[in-house]
C-alpha cells in the first residue's frame, strides 16, 4: 500500500503526460458511458462547474463534454481510486454520451469472431 | 468518426506504450471495481482464460488479478469502446477487487475539503 491509499487528502496522480483516466458512469442506471482523460485544468473545471471536462489526446485540447452537441454530463459525485490515478464520475447524461449517437461508447462485445453490436 | 467506430472487427488500439485501459465492472450490481491496463499479452490471456489479466505499470509485469490473493475476476463479457482504446470487463469477483481489501478501488469521494470514505 502507498500513502495515497488511506489518506483523506485528494492527491490526484497525473501521469508523465499530465493526465489521469476518468470513467463516466450513469448515476441512476449504473451503465458505464465512456472513458476519457483529464489534465489538471479539466479536473478543476469539472469540480468547479459540476459538468464534465476532459482533455482530448487526439486534438490536444481541453474539451467540455457536450459543448457542441449539448450532451453534457452533469457530475453528481467524483470518486477516486486507491492510488489516485483514476476517477469515477457519477453523472446524469443530457443525451447520448458517445459521439456516434449511442448512449454509451461501449456498444460492442468482443467475441470469437470479432465484435457484435449490443447498442 | 473513424474506421474503428462502426466495424465488427476487433482492432484494439494500444497506446505508444503498448497499453489500453480496462474497466472492471461487477456484472450483477453494476459497481465499477477497478481500472487497470492491458498489453496485448494480458488481453490475449484474459480472452483465452476468461480470467482478468493486466499489465502492472508500476511493476512492469504481466499480472493475473487474484494470482496471490485468490480474488480473481471471472470475465463474463468484454466490451470495447468506439475508438477501441478502452475495454469494459463485466466480471464476477471472487472477493474484494481492491488490494486494500475493499470491494472496489473507488471507495473515496472527492469533496470540498478532501476525500470522504464511502467504503
Amino acid at each position: 500500500m502507498t500513502d495515497r491509499d488511506e489518506t483523506a487528502e485528494f492527491l490526484p496522480k497525473f501521469d508523465e503526460k499530465g493526465l489521469l483516466s476518468a470513467i463516466a458512469q450513469d448515476a441512476e442506471s449504473g451503465e458505464v458511458l465512456m472513458l476519457a482523460h483529464m489534465n489538471r485544468e479539466a479536473l478543476d473545471r469539472t469540480l468547479e462547474s459540476g459538468e464534465a471536462h476532459f482533455w482530448s489526446r487526439s486534438r490536444a485540447a481541453l474539451w467540455k463534454k457536450g459543448e457542441t452537441s449539448g450532451n453534457i454530463l452533469r457530475v453528481r459525485a467524483v470518486l477516486v481510486d486507491c492510488d489516485q490515478d483514476a476517477l469515477l464520475l457519477k453523472v446524469e447524461a443530457a443525451g447520448p454520451a458517445c459521439h456516434t449517437g449511442r448512449r454509451t461508447c461501449f456498444y460492442r462485445e468482443v467475441g470469437q469472431d470479432g465484435l457484435s453490436f449490443t447498442g
